[in-house]
């Protein structure tokens, strides 16, 4: 089987991949763009396979590249094999991976979550900036945390930039949305710990009581949790301040609160 | 005393400023940018006076504005107003700070450290990203670090992005560097614990042993640390990867080892 070429910077299938790092486009179509072998092959290895999967004209034989073409055809997907321009374009960088794939976004609902699956959950308020939020999946992964909840107006996790930042565990946690009330109605059920970080907390991180599985809560970047959520946490901590700085950039907040609260496992 | 009014893009005074984005420039003249009313606050409580302070023509009196204002001028600097076109330019960006400082780097030498003078410090061996580098200067203000060591070849702290990063904290704690020789000298006289942090490592980060100061040490983005650094260690420990990711982000790993061993401050 002999795959399409695509040589052309207009051809309809480029112009379609490119669309993708617009938002209202990722939102029309349901999909999203992960770029080279390592987040090609995370997908893989969590059974979700390219809807298309382009290769560059240079690309390298690699075991995971040749898996991602059997699986991609196998799901009724398409390879086209395009040049080194093409793979510019569509990165937008001048050194692009050789191997670009499209998928499927997949948001895990609210009520299909398993809490006792994982030792720990963290859920996201109006969080802002699509590095953080990529950086804040993965570091969920990292951790052993079951996923990651959007609650209210956040960035989109599947846009090129936060899905870079996840350095491919986009594929490996869920993610799941929820507007404030419907995360409300939800967390009642919670059976473990709901912890909120706040800034004006007076319980160290460290020392509250934590019951499995635990549900970390971090607020925006600028304004931190609101007080609504705030008051739906069983209790709110702080990570101390002790320099000058008044905050921690919001992913290594999280890292810091989810390591501590996995400790021990 | 009325302040010199700047309106032309090409103006001298401007271009000068628009160079200090590149690293050359910043090294010729031992100054870099820090934009907007709280780094300049920051920067006037660590008594670092601006050599150059430009003002938007719209910046609404602000005590802190009048503070650098006086601060500037006392230290023989210079003031200026300029329009929003240039500090766009200057910026890069769309929405920029109304108020920008330039000011003179400071790196404190190595043999100029006091250890004792804070519980934990940061060494950083070739460390590749401003993003990451300003926010693990940021992290380490935060967890009352005294300062951050950078070995070897290291992305530049005073970048404008790596600047913005710190949020801050780049007036707050010191900046050193050494090259590896440098700083081995300097280690073998360190009195505490010195402790790596390795992907490969067996003993947990938090069950290392440590006398204070601790002095943690983070290898570069993609490598890690080298051998060679990791061996003039006391300990090499690990955060655990409990999921799929195989590492975490440098400055999420920085925090969670710096707030590990500043526990209980």
């Amino acid at each position: 089987m002999t795959d399409r070429a695509i040589t052309s910077l207009t051809n309809d299938t480029v112009k379609a991949v490119r669309a993708l790092h617009m938002r209202k486009e990722r939102e029309a179509t349901g999909r999203f763009l992960a770029e080279g072998l390592k987040f090609i092959g995370e997908a893989l290895d969590q059974d979700r396979a390219p809807r298309l999967l382009l290769v560059g004209q240079d690309a390298r034989p690699h075991p995971i590249l040749e898996r991602a073409r059997n699986a991609t055809r196998e799901a009724g997907g398409e390879v086209v094999i395009v040049t080194h321009a093409i793979l510019e374009k569509i990165s937008r960088r001048d050194n692009p991976q050789t191997v670009l794939g499209v998928f499927d976004q997949a948001f895990t609902p609210l009520e299909a979550l398993e809490p006792r699956s994982a030792p720990c959950w963290v859920a996201l308020e109006q969080v802002r900036d699509p590095g953080n939020l990529g950086t804040i999946i993965r570091t969920a992964d990292a951790a052993g945390c079951g996923g990651v909840i959007l609650i209210g107006d956040c960035v989109d996790p599947f846009s090129v930039e936060a899905v870079r930042a996840t350095m491919g565990s986009v594929f490996a946690v869920s993610i799941t949305k929820a507007s404030v009330e419907e995360f409300l109605t939800w967390r009642a059920r919670w059976a473990g710990s709901v912890i909120g970080t706040r800034l004006d907390a007076t319980v160290d991180h460290r020392a509250a009581a934590r019951t499995r599985p635990a549900l970390i809560l971090m607020g925006n970047e600028q304004a931190g949790l609101t007080d609504r959520l705030a008051a739906a946490c069983d209790v709110n901590v702080k990570i101390p301040m002790r320099g000058r700085a008044d905050s921690l950039n919001l992913a290594v907040a999280t890292g810091i609160m989810v390591y501590a609260a996995t400790e021990g496992l």
